[in-house]
């Protein structure tokens, strides 16, 4: 297969076409011809190389839509098939994790954001293990499901793995590109959700996604959750957020923040709380997180750009300016 | 009821006589007569006056094992039945948590450390639930069972709370007052348990207690561990415990340490870990516990003391040379 990518030469430089041929899929991969592909922050990252790795070319994009044009012999797709491909894109099939349904932790996974120039911002991908390529529901629009595949599996993934039930009162901590994802889901989820901005503007566009309260920080009541979803990139005063729990409240990270996450014992001990960090789902819980969005109508809220205006995207997104999910269409 | 208790009248003072009259017993309430306390770290604090409360006559003692004297009203437990009492001697009974089983998190929850004059170093406890007394099963002797109303249900409430698994391989960090029954309750449970320690002179002991394995902290190796129990009141290398587990585990703190606990967010997110405070068992988890240590022959290892012996005692504990427990005789 011949791959044709939007590659970053230089830390922070233009995007301009870097070819590859790959030859023929192995028998547990796929291949994907790209339509859509969701613009994260951590793409801006791999492109200005936020973290030092000094690696170029380099290729973002890991929040694929697209159409299967090629399956290894032991793959379970058909050609043809619309689906989408996550941050995850393979493992290594035979560890504990991989033997348990758990695939997203798999110490050997395939990182897209860490191939180097293997990612989706290019006319086609390839997954190197079919379980991690996921069919879409045919009620889910392409651009609109792009940022399933990451944001949305991101803030999913700790619903289940934290046993939230839909009796729970949660916080969503930011209304961005992961947040507005998570107020849908909760919503739908059946919790009573309360959505937490700086940015009091914020508010109607959070109840539209299904916030029923909305708070800024400074209005956060002791004992309040029973679940507080942090999404945003930043150093929060944790021991107060730590408070907002009820006794046996979790506080789940999905935001990176800049600084260590630094608590009181006190915070923690006495009322049994949680600190826990996000992942994205596994492949079963991902398909879940499609059917879910599917049956409930959630959909990313994107701006679309064509390929060719993909720098005006990036600018965009390194602004912080998206809302709430920029999608590049091939 | 007339109480004898060992008063602190300043900070770290000897204890001297302290009575009280506190008439009959509520509708709810229990009074016990002690015949056996342990001394856990935190009634040396209390004693000691460490966290700068500044409210004299103190009595210390949150261990007791006694008889019951007498029961109000609706008590469902007989006069004469053997008991034990621990840190939490009641909760208000009609909160949501309460209601649902988790009285140990009640926001109202009657801590015996924190009432000031009503503590167990005394010939007489009144507990103001009856729900907060445990019978004691015949098995279990009472100066071994009293450690278990403390330091036992400190470390054996989050076996339960995070769902530990007979499976997992679990490490147990200090090998002390509440080490030496977290080893023994894991050898039971069916863990492949871990002591942990920076005392190597501790291994055959710890052997002794169940650990099937012994490793200084500079042994541990990176993903070995499903659960990590901390016992110790140490600032640890928090991010070395982390990397520690295996992806989707678990740090549960129950040793209070000085200072804040700071954890790199790449500890926790990329792999699901958990950091997580412990949290004395519930009532009904409780007397799981007591019927667990005496189904399998578990036992606090103690000194006991004479309750004339009692600045002695306190001695050993204040310099940390209980073996390792000590325990007051009425």
């Amino acid at each position: 297969m011949r791959v044709v990518a939007l590659a970053a030469h230089e830390a922070g430089g233009p995007l301009r076409p870097l070819v590859r041929e790959v030859g023929p899929p192995g028998p547990d991969e796929v291949d994907v011809r790209v339509t859509h592909c969701g613009i994260c922050h951590t793409d801006v990252g791999v492109i200005d190389d936020e973290w030092g790795v000094g690696r170029f070319p380099v290729v973002a994009g890991h929040e694929a839509v697209g159409v299967v044009v090629a399956v290894g012999a032991n793959a379970r797709l058909e050609v043809g098939a619309r689906v989408g491909v996550g941050a995850i894109a393979g493992s290594c099939g035979h560890c504990a994790r991989c033997l348990g349904g758990r695939q997203n932790l798999c110490a050997a996974r395939d990182d897209v954001v860490l191939r180097g120039d293997g990612g989706a911002f290019a006319d086609h991908l390839r997954a190197s293990d079919w379980r991690h390529v996921h069919p879409l529901p045919d009620a889910l629009p392409s651009a609109e499901a792009a940022p399933l595949l990451c944001a949305g599996t991101t803030v999913f993934g700790p619903l289940l793995a934290n046993g939230v039930r839909p009796t729970d009162r949660v916080a969503v901590v930011g209304v961005g590109g992961l947040g507005h994802l998570a107020l849908q889901f909760l919503a739908r989820w059946g919790c009573a959700v309360t959505a937490v901005s700086t940015t009091r503007a914020k508010e109607a566009e959070a109840r539209a996604f299904g916030a029923t309260d909305f708070r800024t920080p400074e209005e956060l009541v002791e004992g309040s959750f029973d679940f507080v979803l942090s999404t945003v990139p930043a150093d929060l005063p944790w021991d107060d957020y730590l408070a907002a729990l009820r006794p046996g409240g979790t506080l789940c990270v999905v935001g990176v923040p800049a600084s260590a996450i630094a608590v009181s014992p006190m915070s923690l001990l006495p009322h049994a709380k949680r600190l826990v960090g996000g992942v994205p789902a596994s492949p079963e819980e991902n398909r879940l997180m499609l059917d879910f969005a599917a049956r409930h109508g959630i959909r990313a809220a994107v701006e679309v750009f064509p390929v060719g205006e993909v720098e005006r995207a990036l600018e965009l997104v390194r602004g912080g300016g998206a809302r709430y999910r920029a999608v590049l269409e091939f």
